[in-house]
Parts: C-alpha cells; structure tokens; sequence
C-alpha cells in the first residue's frame, strides 16, 4: 500500500538554522518553500536522496504546530508515507478500521494531495499518506 | 552525505500490536527481529519500499528507550539516514563542529554500523547514521 516514506516531518521554532543544519552540514538540498495557511506553517522541503525532510515552522502557537511545539518542543513529529492512489489507501485502511483525521484529501505542499491518519489508531505515531502531483512523482 | 532515510525508528509499548498494526493494517513485511542486549531494545525491522521502520521495544525501564517511553510516551523514537562510509560521513560532521554521541561506529541490527549525533547538534531530532551490510545493501 505504501511505496515509500515521502518524508519526515520536523517541528522547529527556528526554521533558519534549521535549514543551515540540513543544507549545510548534511547537505540536503532545499527543493520548496511554501507557507501553507491551511495548516498554520511555514513548510521547507529537502531532498534525501528519493526522500525528504519537511520542517515546519508554526505561524502562531495556535496551530497544531505551534501547540506541539508548546507541550513537546522541537523535534520529530510525523511521518508521511507514499501512495499512488491515496483514495483507494484511506479506504484500505477505512475498511480495516483506522480512524482517519481526513477523511478524504486535502492538498498538501507541492500540489500534492495529503490525508492524516488518527494518531489513536496509529500508534501515537502522527501519520500522513502523501499522493505527489504527477511532476514530482 | 546522506543517501535516504534508512528508517524511522518507533518506540512501541506494545510490540505485537505495533508489528499488527504495521504488517497487517499498513502492508509492511517484517524483514528483520533482533535482540539488541547493547541498546537495552528488542527491534523489529519491516519493509516500506526501499526504507524501513524500526519498531523498539525497550528490555527495561532503565534503558535510553525504556526513559523515552516513560517520559514522552509511544511514538517518534529517532531517524537514521543512509551512509556509504559511515566514518567519512562521521569525520566530515565532526569537522562541522557537529556534537556526536558515538565518535566511532558502533554495530546496529543486520550486521550494520551505526552512530548516532547528539540531539543538541541534530535541532533535538534523535539522529542515526547507518552504513549496512553489504547482505542488506
């Protein structure tokens, strides 16, 4: 069902030295930047090889971001795996009795369509399905 | 410096569940089970396209993912990126000025060499470089 992990999300409070550390010292070359409303983040993705690393900067500590940041700090906070057909895998995985936080999907970074699975039925484990538009495919 | 993400690595209350969860929900092959005495973990390692997740449950409430658990519950555990010559990699970090937990590589799971930096240097993301086995490459 999964093809890969897209990437890993990161939750950072200073997204320049953030990216100073990815590009410059592992580096990991930044491929977009984009500030998504939606979601309440700024978002920078770079590539790993077939991979990336997503770091997400809250635009206020009243957004999902922002309030992790609050309560855990900085660091890891999902991961997103790889789908060709992201209706078909939500309804895979509805019909084995995930609970979904989308139940259909929206569009994430990049054009990409995007849907988050119930961190209760996802081993506490903020899980995120990514369908990457044909271009970046 | 950094050719993938080698795997994500998860630490699991509940290491049946979690293998359930990942092999029969999400579709991901278990390739690997290992008893790390070292690390205080017994891992379990699962296929997602050419990365893996690390499933860790701890041996002990006194080991570094037994505190994980007892502080920030399941979830997120770390990253490990993929390396060609891990003490390359570990000598080109260490001139960067990059804090390292292991300065010399230590054997992971699968016959692999592994080391991990120091949360302080990585923006509090538990990082791991992985060179593997040749078997495993």
């Amino acid at each position: 069902m999964f093809s890969r992990i897209d990437h890993i999300g990161v939750a950072v409070e200073d997204l320049d030295a953030a990216i100073a550390l990815h590009e410059q010292i592992y580096g990991m070359p930044v491929v977009h930047r984009e500030t998504v409303t939606e979601q309440g983040v700024e978002a920078v993705l770079l590539d790993v090889g077939d991979n990336h690393v997503e770091l997400l900067r809250p635009l206020s500590g009243e957004t999902p971001v922002g309030r992790f940041l609050a309560t855990r700090g900085p660091g890891l906070h999902h991961v997103a795996y790889r789908v060709t057909d992201i209706e078909a895998a939500l309804a895979r995985l509805r019909e084995r009795g995930v609970r979904l936080i989308d139940e259909t999907p929206r569009i994430g970074i990049r054009g990409s369509r995007v849907a988050f699975l119930h961190p209760s039925a996802s081993g506490s484990v903020l899980t995120e399905l990514v369908e990457t538009a044909t271009l970046h495919a």
